[in-house]
């Protein structure tokens, strides 16, 4: 114990990577918190002043200007409120940006993370786009998911700083949007899912059932999910969506009755109706005796 | 084995309760294929013939009419399409019912068990509601789970029937609703995730990501889910939640994200514009530095 605690304060500063945090709202004081705790010489900027003080308490520089901060490390990581913010924020310093690395860890959609990279590469700018899966308390540590899509040989160069934020960082591929797509489809499955959850409370709680007397059930329904997603996972990818357990036709009755059930109750049925209309669909398309995998075909070439 | 294989052949039918089943979809066969097999006398009945060949040459008995299937056995299963089929064939019978167990598995809203309750206390029948959560092939395993509702007295007297079906199965109360309002409830929440992570597919494959790719992720994604169901519930039982983590003011900006990467894509966004319009009234409602359960409070009362 005493070895490790002086050994932790021998860490030698000046053999890693300077970097700077623009954005000190939640996730950027946690990021430069992480970058310090590892030992990173790290200078931190925030749009409107008096944010991080417990930063720099702690040994962070803190800078008057975006310019300042950005001129102090070659890695810059960018977590702002989204893209419009971003580009507001790093337009102006565009030159001081060149020849640095820039990560951008701002969420938004493919588009924006493909544009901020066009962007860059005019400016000559390293980029990489990056994607935080986790809330800010986990950033740090060995299980924080993040992912980084763009220049592998940028990628690899700096992987070793970019896993102060989180044990789990996974490279996507140079194409810069792909962190983008990956986050946006776990957070599709996970706010769905958790309206889903929220609904069904609802839904029972009108008849009087408690939380957590409803709970327990979902939670053991839980067990059907990681099968489902595999089984998913290989329909989508061979196109073929066997439904003879549960035929759409018969999901969609039951999908019927919850709405009838909710609306009788005085629940909102938006989210319902919406996955109902893409159910009737793909019965309308001649997936009724098809498996739930079969709305794909209804959810794709809506425009 | 041998010993085991003798005992088998040993049962003596004449101790088990006689049961009816009326409708013999893919359902109604694995229920009366579980009596049979747990050595139940069982009668069985279709409203279009030509269906349960399997069930008689395995020792059923098939009746012309409704009325002489539910005359052989004092319980009397049903599973039919829905309530109004349900109604269709039972009201004929109703003298034929009166006096005996009626349990009714078909599924539906909570509204129609209640009217078919009501209708069955007249007729003097005495009548449990149920529900089945599991496909056809879990049906008379330990694991399958189903709910029924309705007089206490009667459950117990033919809980050991009933188990027959589904070791996990479970007494809800007196309330007739109850083994539909659980059931939707969890429907609620299955299909709306199932909807999410298909969408959630879609809009990764539209950025050439496949199934198999995503996959991985989604699956280490679900270790959020028991906590959430568990915090979820906490929440919804106190009406109090605490947002400090994610608020729906930033969630609600990540969902839009959502739905702008999927419209560029010409995907549908029904169900997340559903989703993201609770979110607005709940924000508008004074709710954007609270958590996700706080959506509850926009689900309810929209009548």
């Amino acid at each position: 114990m005493t070895n490790q605690m002086t050994n932790r304060k021998q860490t030698n500063h000046k053999h890693k990577t300077p970097v700077t945090v623009l954005g000190l709202g939640a996730m950027g004081r946690a990021l430069a918190g992480a970058f310090l705790k590892a030992g990173h010489p790290t200078t931190v900027w925030n749009r409107t002043p008096g944010k991080g003080d417990g930063l720099v308490a702690r040994g962070a520089v803190r800078t008057a200007t975006a310019a300042e901060a950005v001129r102090a490390s070659d890695v810059v990581v960018v977590c702002l409120y989204d893209y419009e913010v971003s580009r507001a924020v790093l337009g102006p310093i565009a030159a001081d940006l060149a020849g640095r690395v820039l990560v951008n860890l701002t969420s938004d959609t493919p588009e924006r993370s493909r544009e901020a990279a066009a962007w860059a590469a005019e400016q000559g700018i390293a980029y990489l786009d990056g994607a935080i899966l986790v809330p800010v308390t986990v950033i740090g540590t060995a299980d924080a998911l993040l992912f980084h899509s763009g220049p592998r040989a940028v990628y690899e160069r700096h992987e070793g700083t970019l896993k102060v934020l989180g044990g789990n960082t996974v490279y996507l591929g140079e194409d810069h949007g792909l962190a983008a797509v990956y986050d946006n489809a776990l957070l599709d499955f996970f706010w769905t899912s958790m309206s889903g959850l929220v609904h069904a409370f609802a839904l029972a709680g009108a008849d009087g059932v408690k939380g957590s007397e409803l709970a327990p059930y979902l939670s053991a329904l839980l067990s059907i999910f990681p099968p489902a997603i595999e089984s998913t996972a290989v329909e989508v990818d061979s196109g073929e969506y066997p439904g003879e357990e549960a035929p759409l036709a018969t999901e969609a009755v039951n999908v019927d009755h919850i709405i009838h059930a909710s609306a009788h109750r005085g629940l909102d049925v938006g989210a319902l109706s919406g996955i109902k209309a893409v159910l009737d669909r793909a019965i309308a398309k001649g997936h009724g005796a098809d498996g739930w995998t079969a709305t794909i075909e209804a959810v794709r070439g809506v425009r």
